[in-house]
C-alpha cells in the first residue's frame, strides 16, 4: 500500500482522498490543511490519517510515499517542489502550475530524481474520453479535422484565476489525450462582465501543425449549464455531451466528400447510422488514483503525466498573451513528443 | 399595387415572388432568369407574369416599378447598380455586396436617386429576433455583454463564398438590429476540411465599444443542425433556439452580481423564473415586402436598408481578413450613427 | 398510367393529388368535391385532370380505374360501396368505415369483383416504421413484449368523430403491421374535457394472444405536441420518435433477464450500445400510392388492404364500447390470419 | 430534540437518518437492523446512535419517542402496530401496508392513542410538487381536466411487489395531493414480461366524480429513464419533468375553449407564453422529517398523514384487482373528507 499525504482539504482534496481509500493499491497516511474545521472534517471521514496544519511537516514525514496536491494554484510549485526535493511522487492538481516556467522546473525536478510527477487531469480518465480516445486512435473516425467545445454555466467567479484556466484547462487537457498532431499557435479573446474581476468568458481558437483546429468556448456567465463537444473527422463526427445521463458519446456515420465535376461542384453527402457506444461507468478519479500507483510501483509514465501538464500550462499562458491584444495569435513552445 | 421585378428564379426567388403575391401590397409584374426550366417553373406559379432571359431587359421596363435580386453574390453589384440607375427601387439579397466598396457605392447612388434601397436580412423580421429586440429596447434585459452564436449543420459547401459569408452573415445582420453599441474589430479564425474548397468552419469574435462580445461559431461540416444563441445581459438572459418548433426564445431571469467583501468574494447567484413569450407566427418574408413596400410608398427608411447592408459587408470582410492571419485582430469602419 | 378520380378536395385530398401526380405510373384524371372553391383550388394545381361537384358523376366515368376517397368517415362506406359496384379499384382513407359491418362489406364487394381495396394507412409505408417492422421481422428485437404509443398535442376538437378514431387509428394500423400475434381484447378510457365534445382524450390498453400489450394515449388537449412510442422485445428495445428530425428510431441494447439463484434473485442488467438507423427518406404517401398502382397492374394484395382495414375499424369499435364502461375489456373478432 | 428510531437500514433507512440528523429538531436516537454489515454502516454514519439487532428492542426502548419504518412492505404493519401500541409515534414507508384492511387498523390505532402516523410519500414534499399544488390551489390551472404521467426505466425487478406497488405508488401520493376532487373507479391493465415475477409493466386509469382523469404508465422494462407528468387544466396546462435539472416545471398559458357556432365549430386556439417558475431546492426528505417532529410538537395533522397512506393503499389494492380482469373497472371505497 503506498502511503499517500493529502496536501487541502478542501473542496477537492476530500475526492482525492475518498479515491485513494477506495483504490485498493494506496491509503491516506496523512491530511494536511491550515483551517481547522477543513481538518475537523478530514478526521471525521479519515479516522487513521494523521492530521496536521503544517503541509511541510507533511511533505517532510518519512512513512509518506507521495503527495497529492489540491491547494490553490499560486502554491503549486513551491509545494511540488519541495515535495519532489523531498523524494515524494507528486499529483498536482490542474493547472500544475502558474507559469510554463515553473511548471518545467517541476518537470526537470522530477527527471532527475527519478520520481513520478502527475497531473490530475480528470477528464482524462473519465469513459467518455477514453471512448473518443480509442475511436480517434483506431483510425474510427478518420483524419480529425476540428474539435469545437462549448463550456459555459451559471458558475463561481473564482477570484485568482479567470475562466480560461478554470474551465479551458478542461478542454487543453482532453486535447492533449486526444489530438493525433501538434498545437502551433492559438487566439483568443476574452471579457469580464463585472468590472475588477477576472474574465468570465472566453473563446479559443488553437492551430495544429496538420491544418486541424480547436475551438473552445467557456463563460461563467450563461443562463444554463452546456458541456458539448463536437469532433469532426473525415470519415466520422463525434457529439459527446456530457449532461445527458445516458448516450452521452454519440458516433454519426454521416460525412461530405468533395464533388469533383462540373457546374454545381457541390461537396456531397453521405447519411448513415449513428450510434452510441456503451461507456465506461467507472469513476475517472479511481482510474487516476490507480494510474498513479501503478506507475509508482512499476516506474511507468502516467497518462497525464508532468509534460502533459507543462504542455497545458503553455497553452493556457499563450491564450492568455493572445486575449490582452484582442485575439492575436501566439505560437507555442512546447511540443509533444510522439511516442 | 407596386409593380416588382424578380432577378433570379433559382433557390431563393420563387420565396420572394410568392411573399410579394401573398402581400396584398405589390404584385409580380416580371421575372427574369436566364435559364430556361427556371422560366418555365415561373410561369406555373405566376402565369400573371411577364418572364425575360434577360434581366436588363426587365431593369428598364418601364412598368416595373422595384426590383428584387435574388442572383448570385457576385453579380449583385452590377445588378443592383443597373436598377438603382434606371430609376428602380431595389431590394437585394444578402450579402448586398462582395465587397465593402461596392456596397457603399450602392448607397450612395440610391441616396442621390433617392431610391430605396433594402437589403434581405431576413431574419431581422423574425418574430422571433423581434422579439428579442424589444426585451433589449425595453431595457428587460439591462446591459448586454455578450452575444454568442453557434449556426452549424451538415450543409451545402459552396464553391463562390465560404462559410463566413454564407451563415455568418445571418449573425451579423440580426447584430446590426440588436447590439446597441459599435462594432469596433473583429478576430476570426477559419479553416477548410476538404483541400481547394472555401473554408467550411469558422469562429469569429466580435469587439464593441462598451465591451460587450459577440462570438460565432460556423460550420458546415457538423453531424446535426444547431442554431443556437445565447444572449447575456445585467439584468436577464435570452436562450434562442431556432430547431425548436415552440419555445423558441426563453428569458432567464437567474444572473449574477459582484459580492463586496471578505475571503470568498464569490458573485452571489440570483435565481428566478423563466419564461418563453409567444411569438409572431407571421412569415418574416411577408414582413419584409410590406415593409419593402411600405418605405416606397412614404419614402420611409427600412429597418434592413442599405447602409444595414454595408455595414455587414464591411465586417465579413474585415472577418475575412483576419482569418488570412490566424485572428489578428482587423479594425472596422463602418460606424452606426445613433438613430 | 393508371387514371384515378379524387374523391374529396378539402384537407387530404391535395395530397393524394399531388402524390399521384409524382408517382409516374398513376395520372389525376378527375377530381370531384362539391364546394367550389375546392374545385378552384384543383383547377390550379391539375389543370389537366377535369372537375366535377359530384362525386358520383366520376365514379361512373369510363375513363377513371380506380378512385381514392378522401371525404368524411361516414361517406367512406356509401362512395366505395359505388366505386366497387362500377368496377373501380378503390383506396380509401382511414378509418375506412364507421362500423365493422360496412367494413367487412366492401371487404366482400372487392373479393367477389376481384378489385383492389386499400386503404390509406399512411405510417406504414413511413421509412420509420418500415425499418422497425424489419427489425421485428428479421427477430433482431427477440419476442415483442409490448408497444407503448404516446400521440398528444393541441389540436382540433372534430366534430364528427373522437380522438380515438382521429388519433388512435395511426396506432392501430401500425400494430396491425408491426405486431405478429393476434389482438384479442381491448379496454380503453375516454374523456371530453369540453361538454357535448367527442372525446378528446383517451387510454387503450390491447392484449395480444401471446401476453404481448399495445398501450396508447391519444390526446387532443395536451400543451406540446408528443408523438413517441415504445417498444420492448425480449432482445432489443426502440424508441420512435416521430416529432426528431434526425434519429427518428432509436435501438438499445440494453435490456433485462431473470436472475435465477438466492435472496436477492433481482434481474440482470444488459447495457450495451444504442443505435440510430437511417431511414428512407422517400415520401410515404408516394411509397403508398405507387403500391396501390402495382397491386392494381399485377393483381397482388395491398399491405394495407382492406382486410387490415376491417381489423383496424373492429379494434376501433371495440375501444369505443369499453369507454363506454369505464375500462370494462371488450373481445375482438377480426382475426388476422397468418400470411 | 425528539428521540427517533430507525427500523431498517438498508436502502432507505440511511437517507431518513441523515435527515434526521441535519433536521435540527430531531436525533437519531437508535437504529436497529439484523443484518450485522447494515449496522456496521450505521455505526459508522451516526457513532453517537445507539444499535440493535431486534426492532422490537427499539420499539420499545423508553428514550425512543417516535419510530420511522423503512423495512420490507409486508414487515410494516406489524412493526407500525407495535410502535403505536408502544405509544410511540410512527413514520412509515410507502406504501403504508399490503392491505387496506391493515392500513385503516394502523389509522385506527393511531387516532385512538392520540399519535401522529406519517406516511413517507417523500414526492409531495418536493419543490416540483408544492409549487404545482399551488398552481391548482391557487386556480391559476381552472378546472383540473387530467393527470397523465409516465414513470418508466429499466429497473430492478423487485421480487416481493409489483410495478404498481413500487412506482404507482409515487403517483397516487401525488394525486391525493393534487386532485381536489374524489377518485371513484379504476381500470388497470399489466403483464410481466418475465414468467414467474410480478407485473413489471401497468396503465391506469383512474376516474374522479367531477370527470377528470388519471392515466398512469409505469413500467420496470423501458430503454431510457422517463418521468414525465402532463396536467391539463381548463385555464393553464402543465409538463413536469423529473428527469430535467431545471425547469422541472413548465405552465403553458395555451389552451382551447369551445366554438361556438357554425358548420366548423372547432375548438379555438389560444396560444400564449410558457414559463419555468423558480423551484424551492430544500431537500424534500428533510421538510418531511420536519413536518413530522413539528407535528409530534404541536399535535398537527401531518400533510400525509396515515388517512392519506390508506387512501393510496386502497387504491393500490383496487389497480391490483383490475388487473386480474383485463381492465375491469373496481370502485373506491376510500373517501377524502373535504377538509
Amino acid at each position: 500500500m503506498i502511503a499517500i499525504g493529502i496536501a487541502g482539504y478542501g473542496y477537492w482534496g476530500p475526492n482525492l482522498a475518498r479515491a485513494v481509500a477506495a483504490s485498493g493499491c494506496a491509503k491516506v497516511e496523512m491530511i494536511a490543511d491550515r483551517m481547522e474545521p477543513a481538518r475537523a472534517r478530514a478526521a471525521l471521514h479519515h479516522p487513521a490519517a494523521r492530521l496536521t496544519a503544517d503541509i511541510y511537516d507533511m511533505i517532510n514525514d518519512p512513512k509518506v510515499d507521495a503527495v497529492m496536491i489540491a491547494t490553490p494554484v499560486n502554491t503549486h510549485f513551491d509545494m511540488a517542489m519541495a515535495a519532489l526535493k523531498a523524494g515524494k511522487h507528486v499529483l498536482v492538481e490542474k493547472p500544475m502550475a502558474d507559469t510554463p516556467a515553473r511548471a518545467a522546473q517541476l518537470v526537470d525536478e522530477a527527471a532527475r530524481r527519478n520520481l513520478i510527477l502527475m497531473v490530475d487531469h480528470t477528464f482524462v480518465y473519465t469513459g467518455a474520453v477514453q471512448k473518443i480516445a480509442s475511436l480517434i486512435d483506431s483510425g474510427e473516425l478518420g483524419d480529425l479535422y476540428y474539435y469545437d467545445s462549448t463550456r459555459v454555466n451559471l458558475g463561481i467567479f473564482q477570484r485568482d484565476v479567470d475562466v480560461i484556466w478554470d474551465l479551458a484547462v478542461h478542454d487543453f487537457a482532453i486535447l492533449d489525450r486526444l489530438m493525433p498532431s501538434q498545437p502551433v499557435a492559438v487566439s483568443a479573446s476574452a471579457a469580464s462582465c463585472i468590472a475588477g474581476s477576472p474574465a468570465n468568458m472566453a473563446h479559443l481558437s488553437v492551430y495544429y501543425d496538420d491544418g486541424a483546429m480547436a475551438y473552445l468556448n467557456v463563460n461563467w456567465l450563461a443562463p444554463v449549464k452546456i458541456r458539448q463537444t463536437v469532433i469532426g473527422g473525415s470519415k466520422k463526427m463525434v457529439i459527446y455531451d456530457d449532461m445527458q445521463t445516458s448516450e452521452k458519446v454519440k458516433v454519426y456515420d454521416s460525412g461530405a466528400s468533395a464533388g469533383t465535376e462540373g457546374y454545381e461542384s457541390l461537396v456531397s453527402y453521405r447519411t448513415g447510422d449513428m450510434y452510441s457506444p456503451a461507456l465506461s461507468s467507472k469513476e475517472a478519479l479511481l482510474s487516476e488514483v490507480q494510474e498513479f500507483a501503478s506507475c509508482i510501483q512499476t516506474n511507468a509514465i502516467p497518462l497525464t503525466d508532468g509534460v502533459s501538464g507543462l504542455r497545458v500550462v503553455d497553452i493556457l499562458a499563450a491564450a492568455t498573451l493572445s486575449t490582452k491584444r484582442r485575439g492575436f495569435p501566439v505560437d507555442l513552445v512546447q511540443k509533444k513528443v510522439a511516442s
